[in-house]
């Protein structure tokens, strides 16, 4: 008994039929005791309907009209939603992200949750309600104007409500069973995991895991929400999310998973004068640009030119922006030349308990030199390594290092403890 | 120079190019240096295209959410319009019913506009924009909920609209280029009226005109405001609704038009007893339900048993509430038997000069009867005759009418004076 907020994607609620079977799933939750608060997706194919409908207006569709417009789709599908929960015997009510108060930032399309005050939420779970909120919106109060939180703007929302209401738990419904040792699609023994640390989920959320955004994982540390990833075509245990890396006990895996990325790019700025300030420079006038930069590598260089190269990883989707945004300060920089490489993947190794273990690197690099996989960049953190391969090498780099660390399941399930990171 | 308040139904707005084609129109109102308010409604089949959804997951949507369902077809083609017209170098913003203020009742599916504070409009125009309102939609402050207004509710919004901004017009797009002398698919040489009074579209519209919806007249009427109807395909000059009847010259015509309306059927209550407060006890029982009664007709029984008929109009829309009501009382009343005939169509012929030409009656009754169509109910007010008749009889009975008093446009238009009603 207590207050659960469960969130549903696009593809759970792509039809009439899925949106029943969701309204079967919250009522079931409704009929165990507890209040529930839903966040619901847009259906499955209307984003991008709406966008196509958008590109027929304006080439780049953006600002706030464009926002008015993307909203319209959750509109939609909490209203059905809601109609299919009063049809089983339950009431429910729909709110939209300015009346459920969700408070964003003015930025069009990529804002952020500055606060919620889910006051009208709250009088329709007093009153014996469901009440569904439309994910990925928001409004300013500066302005007025309605917006839009980004990708994985849903989770986001979820978690915020979640972390507002004080819930015992933030459900996140997906179309996959849980998060896993590695994308299943890839790796077929991948083995789902019970639990893992927002930390870990943090990072295996920046390194490609779709499951997650990382936005949501963010606010579910800040705020210790739980965050239980399952399917909603299954009753299966999936994911928790929660507690922390501290915590965690000595006993635990030291590795979490093997995440992948196929969406950045490599830019390598060649033959920067070698003196202080220069890369900086690049890097301030891509952070100008809005443009995510991942990692970043400088050789000095070996020509004894006294210019060196830098190299990063963003995501292709920024790959036109920042490469304006270098051009314009070419002549300032004084660097050579651009060079632009989109058919690189990246993998990247999680895990808390990599930090107490030094040879977590050693297999790492060994797996993926065994499997004739070359690496062009490398970036770690505390409890992640990750490497640049070409594209065409990254799901056998993935499953070398999968197998190396012995993450897949077997008849008894493995679980990889510590010392054994060889 | 002034504030013109414009109008765009579904077809007008139906898909990119034609939102494009609008958006020119608006820039070129604006280009000659008036203000413009927008009031539009969602795109051609949109509308449709939700309540099918809804109905998939219910039988009968309505209430709370399915005015929330509804409302995102609006929120689309206003977005879009927006973007339009931001393309084409004119800034416009578009805003919801709530955010423009319109204030309605909290019965949902057809809410009534009780106020509208368009603050947020107004600052936008003084801003230089275009302001872009949903039509159709308002919100109701009691419940705070998101209503809508009901069939014509785009045109009633304009109206309202125009009125609280105290605009020089309301121009109402639409896909036929004015008011006719009766429908030219039914009349090939219907004449386009270059104006009428509020007095006489409020009885064409009540009497099947679909042009403009008898609320929007209503309201223009009280208010005062000028309504202007045109096509949103071509630059003819329409029809201007404005003035009374009390105003109009005496060389005015004295028929205006003939209405036809194929959307009704007939009730009738078998042997209801002959006595006080009988037909009452029938109506209050049919209010209640809030059947929308048209014509009443009630004979007197001629076989001496006391008990009479009750005949009436009805909405083919309201009639399975209407027999269930009526149903409910027959113990109460005592009447014999319910009569169910969806097969009728209604003629009016509306004209203020009437009033003063007791001959209008006869020839309208002649020419039915010439045209051998069996007349079964008649009801009349001061500018309107309406017939009841035969659905396959409606065609020749309108055509028999409108040649009757000569209506229709020849070489030299038609315009038929005083004097002229034989």
């Amino acid at each position: 008994m207590g207050l659960v907020v469960q969130k549903y994607g696009g593809s759970s609620v792509a039809d009439a039929k899925r949106i029943k079977r969701v309204a079967e799933r919250i009522v079931a939750t409704r009929r165990e005791g507890h209040d529930v608060v839903v966040v619901v997706s847009a259906m499955g194919d209307t984003t991008d309907e709406l966008i196509e409908l958008a590109e027929q207006i304006v080439p780049v569709p953006g600002g706030r009209e464009f926002d008015m417009l993307l909203t319209a789709g959750e509109r939609i599908s909490m209203a059905l939603l809601a109609m299919a929960i009063n049809s089983l015997g339950y009431t429910a009510q729909s709110f939209t992200g300015s009346q459920a108060g969700v408070l964003t930032t003015s930025v069009h399309g990529k804002a952020r949750i500055v606060n919620i005050t889910p006051g009208r939420v709250e009088e329709s779970l007093a009153d014996g309600n469901v009440a569904i909120v439309a994910g990925f919106q928001g409004f300013s109060k500066e302005t007025m104007d309605i917006t839009t939180l980004g990708r994985g703007g849903s989770d986001t929302t979820a978690v915020a409500l979640a972390a507002a209401l004080s819930a015992n738990v933030c459900e996140i419904y997906t179309d996959v069973d849980g998060v896993y040792t590695a994308d299943p699609r890839i790796v077929p023994n991948a083995r789902r995991l019970g639990r893992v640390t927002y930390e870990e989920m943090l990072e295996l959320a920046a390194c490609g895991a779709k499951i997650l955004h990382l936005r949501s994982v963010e606010y579910g540390r800040s705020y210790g929400v739980p965050m239980h990833v399952r399917s909603s075509f299954s009753t299966k245990p999936g994911t928790l999310v929660t507690g922390s890396i501290e915590e965690q006990a000595v006993e635990q895996a030291i590795i979490t998973g093997v995440a992948h990325d196929r969406s950045e790019a490599k830019v390598t700025v060649v033959g920067v004068p070698d003196k202080p300030g220069q890369a900086a420079a690049l890097l301030r006038e891509l952070a100008a640009a809005e443009t995510n930069i991942d990692m970043i590598v400088q050789n000095v260089s070996t020509r004894g030119t006294g210019r060196a190269d830098v190299s990063f990883t963003i995501p292709t989707s920024d790959g036109a922006t920042a490469l304006n945004a270098l051009r314009r300060v070419q002549s300032v920089v004084g660097f050579e030349e651009l060079l632009y490489d989109d058919h690189i993947g990246k993998l990247s190794l999680v895990g808390a308990g990599m930090r107490s273990h030094p040879g977590v690197a050693a297999t790492f690099f060994t797996a993926l030199a065994d499997a004739g996989v070359n690496v062009e960049m490398i970036s770690t953190s505390e409890i992640r390594i990750s490497a640049v391969c070409r594209d065409v090498d990254l799901d056998s780099a993935v499953r070398a290092v999968h197998d190396a660390f012995e993450l897949g399941s077997t008849d008894e399930p493995a679980v990889v403890h510590g010392g054994s990171g060889r």
